[in-house]
């Protein structure tokens, strides 16, 4: 069992990953290899003391080389859910669970706000995960909201299994390679049905499906964690990160304004000598 | 009149004066052009995301370059007291004044606690600032108990004026030049007096004295600005750094531990944007 479990490779993951190293813990970082998407496409940070006017692309470059040098490892696992289970935590990955006695929240946030409907029918044919529930889609009709080009290997996995897929891709440069495929314009408005999802509803068309996927790079905390307390959809937390679960920890974005990768990576910090201070 | 006045040129102090020159607001930073001693003294720190293993030295040159490409001043005063006015607020440095819409403390910790009696005798005997007070002591015998090489021009200054200086040196490399001076071994135990400072009681000596200076980097923020609302020495803060004192904002060291530059330079960040949602 892992000491914690980091989840997020942004500022804050990168800042509590590097602390936890030089305190001794033992832990699991997800994430992505690139760092965060959202740092590279800053276009010029001039208040990040250190680093004197970077571009996002250098920032995330130079986080890179500086865990490369540390020997941090980053798992390239997508947390579908994390459970507390009293005595630690079960960190989910699809159907692969790793156990930690604590969880550093470092989710980020997602500009995309949700939809009508969305959080409502989670679970009843709207779903954050392409290789979790894509099978029990199998040659039926498909939405997917897709707010990067990082996922679009998902949406091809989706593509492959599903007999038809409507894509609203929420970025520029689409590059899908399926048939069954077919672009949305613009942001869906609205996730509707009975029991379960039975449309989409666009600003010219209403579309017939039996699931929408949003493939996000920042799932919203609540949704990640059952139970934990939030507040506009941030994580509250007191001034260590402590959250109202017992050894869940969050930083950076997804704990509030100002957005900031100074702010993010000084939090980052807090929590991991508060995890220290916990075990 | 200045949209704030930061006080403290270490890590918050920088990161709050980045971010207010990016939102474009008006500031006096007080400090020193060579940023913080403390920083200066770091062995080598391995955990502020974007700088990979470097020195103390080397961290506070890549700071003070940054702040010489960004055009920002620092003023090289010593701030004495900060007093609230309602609308803004009155920093003195000696007899000086500054004003300012708002106030952003970062004036770190002092690893040298009080000594006994130091806070009963503040101002009757007691002083924190050689030139605001050194005239009160002409030809008459103090000591000085002083923490940092930086300040063996006060020292000197104040040899000048005392007839005999009892100096108690916390640091190395003792270099202060006139024929006056005493130097006493180790950290005294206790200032003690009636009405006004009579005596300093050392490990193995009481030496008579009028006044007793303490010469030290950070001065205790409860001293440096009445009605402030510490607990343990340190300024309570809520998320945004806001005190109890309406417009008046900390950071850094001196709101508690984490005492680490990373978690300093985000809430610096962080009472950067509280001043300017403040104003």
């Amino acid at each position: 069992m892992y000491d914690t479990a980091i989840i997020g490779t942004g500022a804050a993951g990168i800042s509590a990953a590097l602390t936890l190293k030089n305190l001794n813990k033992t832990f699991i970082w997800f994430g992505s290899k690139r760092l965060s998407e959202k740092i590279r496409k800053a276009e010029l940070i001039k208040n990040y003391p250190g680093l004197s006017a970077v571009t996002g692309e250098e920032m995330a470059n130079i986080f890179c080389a500086q865990i490369q040098a540390e020997s941090i490892e980053i798992t390239e696992k997508t947390v579908t859910g994390v459970y507390a289970l009293g005595t630690h935590f079960s960190v989910l990955c699809d159907k692969e669970a790793f156990e930690a006695k604590t969880v550093i929240l470092a989710t980020g946030v997602e500009s995309v706000k949700p939809i009508k409907g969305e959080l409502d029918f989670l679970g009843r044919g709207v779903s954050y995960c392409a290789t979790c529930d894509g099978f029990l889609y199998r040659d039926k009709t498909i939405a997917v909201v897709c707010t990067s080009k990082e996922f679009e290997h998902e949406i091809e996995y989706l593509a492959g299994i599903a007999q038809k897929v409507y894509l609203a891709p929420i970025y520029k440069d689409v590059a899908v390679q399926a048939e069954n495929i077919e672009i949305l314009k613009g942001m869906p408005i609205e996730v509707a049905g009975g029991k379960r999802v039975e449309k989409l509803i666009c600003k010219d068309k209403e579309i017939q499906v039996d699931g929408v996927f949003f493939l996000k790079s920042a799932i919203a905390p609540s949704a990640l964690v059952p139970g934990l307390e939030t507040e506009n959809g941030q994580v509250k937390t007191d001034r260590k990160g402590r959250t109202n679960l017992k050894g869940l920890f969050a930083c950076g974005d997804c704990t509030g304004r100002p957005y900031q990768y100074v702010k993010a990576a000084g939090e980052g910090n807090v929590c991991a000598h508060a995890v220290a201070e916990y075990l």
